[in-house]
Order: C-alpha cells, then sequence, then structure tokens
C-alpha cells in the first residue's frame, strides 16, 4: 500500500466547511510527470481534454464545476483537475454507465 | 494557482537515489473522489483502466511497470497509478500522436 493514511486523505482534499459540504462530490485528479530532462516534451496540457472526457463517462460535468491548475517544478509537471459533480446525478449516470 | 509548491511535488514524486534517475521517467495519477455519503457508488475501480488507456496514446507503458493501489478513507476514496516509462519511447510516440 503506497497512499499514506489520514495525512494523504486530508492533503488532497482540504477540509471545508460543513455547510458547504451537504450532497456535494469533489473528485480531484492529480498527474505528474516527471522528465528525463528538461528539454523532454509536456504532454500533460493535451491529455487533460481527455481525461475530463473518461470521467465525463461516469458523472455529469459542468463546465462552471471545473478548476485546473497547471505547473512546473524543475523537470516535473504537474496538473491539477477538480471537479465539483452533484451526487444525485452521478449515481443515476453510473448505474447506466458500463464501460466497454 | 492552487499547488502547493515545491513540497507538494516532493510529495507526489519522493526523491530517489540519482543512480536510478538517469533516462527515466515517471508519470503519476491521483484521483480522489469525495463522496456525500458512504453509500454513493465508488468508480474509481472502474475509471482506472480507461484512464491507464488514455495515458497509453501518449507513452508506451509496459505492464511490468505500473504499480496502482486503491485507498479508502471515510467518505473519500484515492486511486494512485504510478508508471515508469522509457524517455526515448516517450518521446518518439509523442512526436506522432494527434489527439483529436
Amino acid at each position: 500500500m503506497r497512499l499514506h493514511g489520514m495525512r494523504f486523505f486530508n492533503f488532497v482534499f482540504p477540509p471545508r466547511p460543513k455547510s458547504a459540504a451537504i450532497a456535494k462530490e469533489r473528485l480531484k485528479i492529480v498527474l505528474a510527470h516527471e522528465r528525463a530532462g528538461n528539454h523532454a516534451p509536456d504532454f500533460l496540457p493535451r491529455l487533460q481534454k481527455e481525461l475530463i472526457d473518461v470521467v465525463g463517462r461516469y458523472v455529469d460535468i459542468r463546465d462552471d464545476m471545473i478548476r485546473v491548475s497547471l505547473g512546473k517544478s524543475g523537470e516535473t509537471s504537474l496538473l491539477e483537475i477538480n471537479i465539483e459533480i452533484e451526487a444525485a446525478k452521478a449515481k443515476a449516470k453510473l448505474g447506466s454507465a458500463v464501460p466497454a
């Protein structure tokens, strides 16, 4: 098990006020790419749309509920996608989704 | 900017011995899903294969270079995919990849 327990869970989803937590779901995608050198191509920005498309097969995503950040530090590129989804829609869609 | 600087980069990719770093690239995908309740369906395991397929369009992935961890803590599910890719192959493939 490579996950780091509660510390990591709190790290990905910082605690939020209780009032905002009702019937909301959150999804976070983090993509990190450590390249062999600074000159290696960075494909994360191109990957971004495709990943959102895939996730969209499982849950309903409204454009105004997505936040995307792209960062870089040395040889590492980091893409972070935050999506707020509505629980009810998510459930309905999941019931019928049968990925090939 | 929602990323947290060097601390976060070190967190996603723990430092490794210099000798192992030569001409290797690493890709990490972290998916975190905070559900509205414990009874909400968990679709991360089903999403896993599709995400790897998408990434496979950008880089060559050998099955023995993938490590997948799935964790759960309360209402949050966490999927972590670690992929080692070979720099040369990655570049070759990137040159011809034109996502629609």
